[in-house]
């Protein structure tokens, strides 16, 4: 049985939703070892380069499922407006669903570590810059001009984490509401091509 | 002299620094009397209520400069997009001066503290909603419709924080020129009446 790989990835997940939580500052090994169930031993085994190695990894898998997140909803829409919707709401239902708790688990690492850490700040600019690349390939899939839909996706995700933040402080979803409307204008406008 | 008011608001001002560049965890006590020059016994004798009550001294701080910075980028915009990009850009430009190091002051303390915290959420909720109303004000003194000035400062204070941790990790301005870009449109719009 793949006990040793089901323990590290049961870390890398258990850190995913700390970091979401509390921050990567705010997590602690021995949190997610008791989070994930993984004996003691596991953090220098399988963690040899320590937090910072950890925190590397949830950039990668919280990148990774951020762009099949933006494959999700841009397989169920119809149009580029109703692809931001979808995706932006699922981030925003997510938060929601964890009584305001668990934002973005990447932010933290940028907010408290970047540019210090090479590291970690090379890891979260990879994350980034794949899922800006993917959400801006899906919204050209979906009608917007190419030129347009990499400074749309940027804006897109800029939005994003801090409609996370603000939703955070107000314990509320207008910021997600405000910015969904008005990411469906953009969009619509891009696609139209109406926009100066 | 005084003293006394002296050291506490220079703790204060040398903790808001920090949190910009390391977030609130980051920042120790030891920190804060070291860029502050505050003596040792500073601490509980102006922060009787420890790390949190510096905390929230921040998030106040914090949010009324950020109003001075809305203001004073109205008192020299000739539109509403115009205002967006002033105050955008100063912020983009902090970044850069800092060399990518300092973002918000605030956005830490929700990341790693909301809701969990009831005084630090609530400080930085008060300190967004006041924000993000100055804002909307001013974008309705330069045209933007008042039933449209509210989330479109929402949808701009979310994408100023967001595009504060794109650039972070990116060591780019790329983030806030899309933004800039995108809010001129939306805010044109709105002050044309032509948005739908």
């Amino acid at each position: 049985m793949p006990v040793r790989s089901d323990s590290r990835a049961r870390m890398i997940s258990a850190a995913r939703r700390l970091f979401r939580e509390r921050g990567y500052l705010g997590t602690a090994f021995s949190d997610v070892l008791a989070e994930s169930g993984a004996p003691r031993g596991s953090v220098y085994f399988h963690f040899p380069g320590g937090k910072e190695e950890l925190g590397v990894e949830v950039a990668i898998a919280h990148g990774a499922d951020t762009i099949a997140q933006i494959n999700r909803a841009a397989a169920r829409a119809s149009s580029a407006a109703e692809l931001l919707a979808i995706f932006l709401g699922r981030t925003r239902d997510h938060l929601v669903t964890s009584g305001y708790r668990e934002g973005c688990a990447a932010a933290p690492i940028v907010i408290e570590m970047a540019p210090g850490s090479t590291q970690l700040t090379e890891a979260t600019r990879r994350g980034f810059q794949d899922a800006i690349g993917a959400l801006a390939a899906r919204l050209a899939e979906h009608g917007v001009p190419v030129d347009r839909a990499g400074s749309l996706a940027m804006t897109a995700t800029a939005g994003l984490e801090g409609a996370l933040i603000l939703a955070r402080a107000t314990q509320s979803t207008g910021p997600f509401d405000a910015l969904i409307a008005d990411l469906s204008r953009l969009a619509d406008g891009a696609s139209a091509g109406t926009e100066h």
